[in-house]
């Protein structure tokens, strides 16, 4: 079992499952291609993805590099909790904007802690 | 010869071609940055540009990994249904954005297979 | 060391620091989420950011896959003028959008080079 690689494909699941989410805001709330405004509920669907999008450029390559020089077991966990952050931020996100700070928080801290992480390992290793 | 790297570097020069299409819708209709609507030709080409970002993001570490666990050629040969996808995504949504759901089919597709073969790979393995 | 693994996070972590300064241009001009328009300034910095994660997505797998067949220093030394051509870009772009010209090719061009080096590789080896 490579558990690293199951995180980073579920990561990619998660975001595309995201995406699906858009595309039935976008039929329910009738917003055609290529528009990505008109409703409210759209719009929030629309940036929830819009910023996986941003925060999964950043947790692939470092889940990745982090896993070349520290447990498999340890950084798989720690990509874990940017799962759960994540699921947790559209939830908040949906409901209310404005409470999306600690899904936010959940998916950050795990990325900037492999961050460090890999870069630590390909500074001294 | 590596088959999935040759994949993969063909797939970020197709996006990178997007992008200067859109660059080049830019000019042509002269919609100055940062602004990103004002002329439909525009907002299809950076919509066609966004998508192929969202499912570049996904289709990358999909086949990376599973070329991890399955044989090059196989891999790569699903891969390049997504090239192909792609290039007919583009094609369908500038002549009109309704009649994009077969490229975009042909992009999702081995995107899910080859994220499953991996999922399955890392698990198995 | 492994200075390209290096080299990949510090493009990351620069994308996350971009992030981290529409956050707050967001707050600075009271454009409350999910609206990403509102203030030239934000606008200018959110579009900063969008460019630099279209780019990062084909920088990052262009210059890990150069790196599996050409000298790591070599490669590490091109990555690094994608990162002073981004940390330029963004300068640039937040004086003036028209004079975002030269910071665009500092990136672009050490991305191109990573690719065509990637792709020669995988070709001939």
């Amino acid at each position: 079992m490579h558990p690293i690689h199951i995180v980073a494909l579920l990561a990619v699941m998660q975001f595309f499952y995201f995406g699906a989410k858009v595309g039935r805001a976008r039929a329910q709330y009738g917003i055609k291609a290529p528009a990505v405004t008109g409703h409210e509920m759209f719009e929030r669907a629309y940036r929830v993805q819009m910023n996986t999008l941003e925060q999964l450029v950043g947790f692939l390559p470092a889940l990745l590099i982090a896993g070349a020089y520290w447990p498999q077991a340890a950084v798989a966990a720690i990509g874990a909790v940017y799962l759960i952050g994540r699921a947790l931020y559209r939830h908040q996100y949906m409901q209310d904007p404005a409470r999306r700070a600690t899904g936010f928080a959940l998916t950050v801290l795990p990325t900037a802690i492999l961050l460090l992480a890999g870069l630590v390992g390909a500074i001294a290793r």
